[in-house]
């Protein structure tokens, strides 16, 4: 039977739009809804809630709204406008790419889809814990690297990556860095963030889908992806989203602005879950180490497997993930636990649980109880 | 003095969502928030909310919703999907593009940045009415052309193209035809056309912004542009953004079943607009020829510049534009009135003005009126 109470834990997956920033984005869709590059009085009031959008988002990212940042439809989009664009721009530099092999398939595919222009990619597995050695990329690089990949934080361990020494090396060998931020935006400061380019998605700091941000270097040369007009200075085509953009930045900014008390709190939440998990049930073990997002936690729950654990959890009221929601569905076991060295049973019986800003101490307490009798019933 | 009154002449740069539609939409921001890749009921929710979208916007288009509907951020990535994805993957029947001269930047650019991976692009102009003749674009043909693109209807002048004549010529020859319909989508009928894919921008149809599709036939071989998840059978990375997609699909049906009755009143009040601005205007004449959209009249006004009467026109509330939106502020003349052979006076004294479904007869008498004045103002 289908239980009618149901608690989120898959805030990695996608986040519900604030109800602040839902009420921003409100008036622009068909009262304000002039497209941006108009040049008339109901262009002008879109083109400047938007440059005010630019202009608070890039102050609280510590970059120039004019020169650094490119709105796009998502995290996807500015990643294959990061890797692919800076790689094409580039190819005088060589052909090369070293990428972790723990990123998001919107990084990895598009390190992959560059073997069409002959570009190779080198992968660096991260240590046990599923921290990546800013060694391990030094030594992956060659006089031909173009740019490295390395996220800010995973996505299904939620470890945090050591950017600023990556950074440090990549540098020191001249070649450019691109970081996928997508887990950490909104949680982590990014000012002054230690890299050429990152990515934000603004569906996973409580901002909506369909809206996403390429933040890159002055002076870092790419190419466009997306060709078309002159938006966001002739570097990507498309009517801007105005409502979404206007929903994003005022996101990014509460997310920061509660990031401190809000983490403080889920980190709570996530270690009491966590402390629960693997003292009232046999037979699990967290998954990473080192320094991890407040919000995330991956077990393995012995003997079982967890695409089973999160069916039964799923009628029981508790919504989790194996990993990613854009791997969902795949057969295949994580790819970042296997780069971690987990033997196969371990990483087939991962689960990974999201908190987020909505969840409380009485959602841990409806959790545990259903995960306990979900493994229960699994181990028969 | 700027005017309390506005009229808005400018619904193909960009058209205010429907509120039937945005209703439809608002669930999806913040409670039925799911990522439609997820495993689990709010995943599930969202999912099954996109499936009815894409059954219902495929039975509109006549397509298969599972092999030949592919949901993206907007007519741009739809043009740069079809038109890049398709080349980028026949390859191995030539390097060789033919466009029309008269698409949008979204066409042009994407088959310009394919010279970089060796293609060459050739370009077709329209007759002087602005039409592109079929038999032109079987002359401007190869052995080795991959794919010709020609719009629906363009968006400066709304001039139809003949289509179906055009895809005759290219299937015979053995490329691919894509069609930009982002003008006419909403307008024409869709079902079963004649193109072995076409792109659609939903906010050009009472939809929201950010979101589009590519409908490319089945059978048709092409490569992604955007890398990353499993979304979209592989072929678009990126997390659905369901609000969007459901607005889409809405408002598609919705215009599609309102086409006739909007189209019959629009092209009233479009012709008797320009009948008032021909008859009580000197030197004034109707750019483009042909069958027409019923929405789009674009006028030239000797001796004026098209910008000026633009900017005049919004201080007197009325909203219009010298071309597409997406070339808004570009110094340049229209590409589309020069590739119609018209001379230079003319290109720059023109200005779009296009009607929608709010607009009334008391907006043509308002609009008629400012012209009036202004046009005398400029003239002198």
């Amino acid at each position: 039977m289908q239980s009618t109470e149901r608690v989120y834990l898959d805030h990695a997956a996608t986040t519900p739009v604030d109800g602040g920033v839902l009420n921003d984005m409100l008036p622009y869709f068909s009262e304000l809804f002039g497209n941006s590059s108009s040049q008339h009085s109901f262009g002008r009031q879109t083109a400047n809630a938007v440059t005010a959008a630019r202009d608070k988002m890039a102050v609280a990212l510590g970059i120039s709204p004019a020169a650094e940042l490119y709105f796009t439809c998502g995290g996807t989009e500015a990643d294959n406008l990061g890797i692919k664009g800076i790689c094409l721009a580039n190819v005088d530099r060589g052909r090369h790419v070293v990428i972790s092999a723990i990123e998001h398939p919107a990084v990895i595919e598009s390190a992959n889809d560059l073997k069409k222009y002959g570009f190779e990619v080198t992968f660096v597995n991260p240590d046990g814990r599923g921290v990546i050695s800013p060694k391990a990329i030094a030594d992956a690089m060659r006089q031909d690297t173009v740019l490295v990949a390395a996220m800010s934080a995973n996505n299904e361990t939620g470890v945090i990556q050591p950017i600023a020494d990556i950074y440090s090396e990549v540098k020191a060998r001249g070649a450019y860095l691109w970081c996928d931020c997508v887990q950490s935006a909104g949680v982590l400061p990014l000012s002054r963030f230690p890299a050429d380019g990152y990515a934000l998605s603004a569906h996973k700091f409580y901002g909506p889908k369909g809206a996403g941000a390429a933040c890159i270097k002055k002076g870092v040369r790419f190419i466009r992806i997306m060709s078309g007009g002159h938006q966001e200075r002739g570097m990507r085509g498309g009517t801007l989203n105005t409502p979404a953009i206007i929903g994003m930045s005022h996101a990014l900014s509460l997310s920061l602005s509660c990031a401190a008390e809000d983490g403080e709190r889920i980190v709570r939440l996530r270690d009491e879950f966590e402390r629960r998990v693997l003292s009232q049930i046999d037979g699990t073990a967290v998954n990473g180490g080192g320094e991890r997002l407040p919000s995330v936690t991956n077990i393995s729950f012995d003997g079982c497997d967890g695409q089973n654990i999160v069916f039964l959890l799923d009628l029981n009221g508790v919504a989790c993930s194996t990993g990613a929601a854009c791997s969902s569905g795949a057969a295949s076991p994580s790819h970042v636990l296997s780069a971690m060295g987990l033997d196969e049973s371990r990483v087939r019986s991962a689960v990974r649980f999201s908190f987020g800003r909505n969840n409380t101490a009485a959602d841990v307490d409806f959790a545990v109880e259903a995960i306990k009798k979900v493994v229960r019933a699994i181990r028969g």
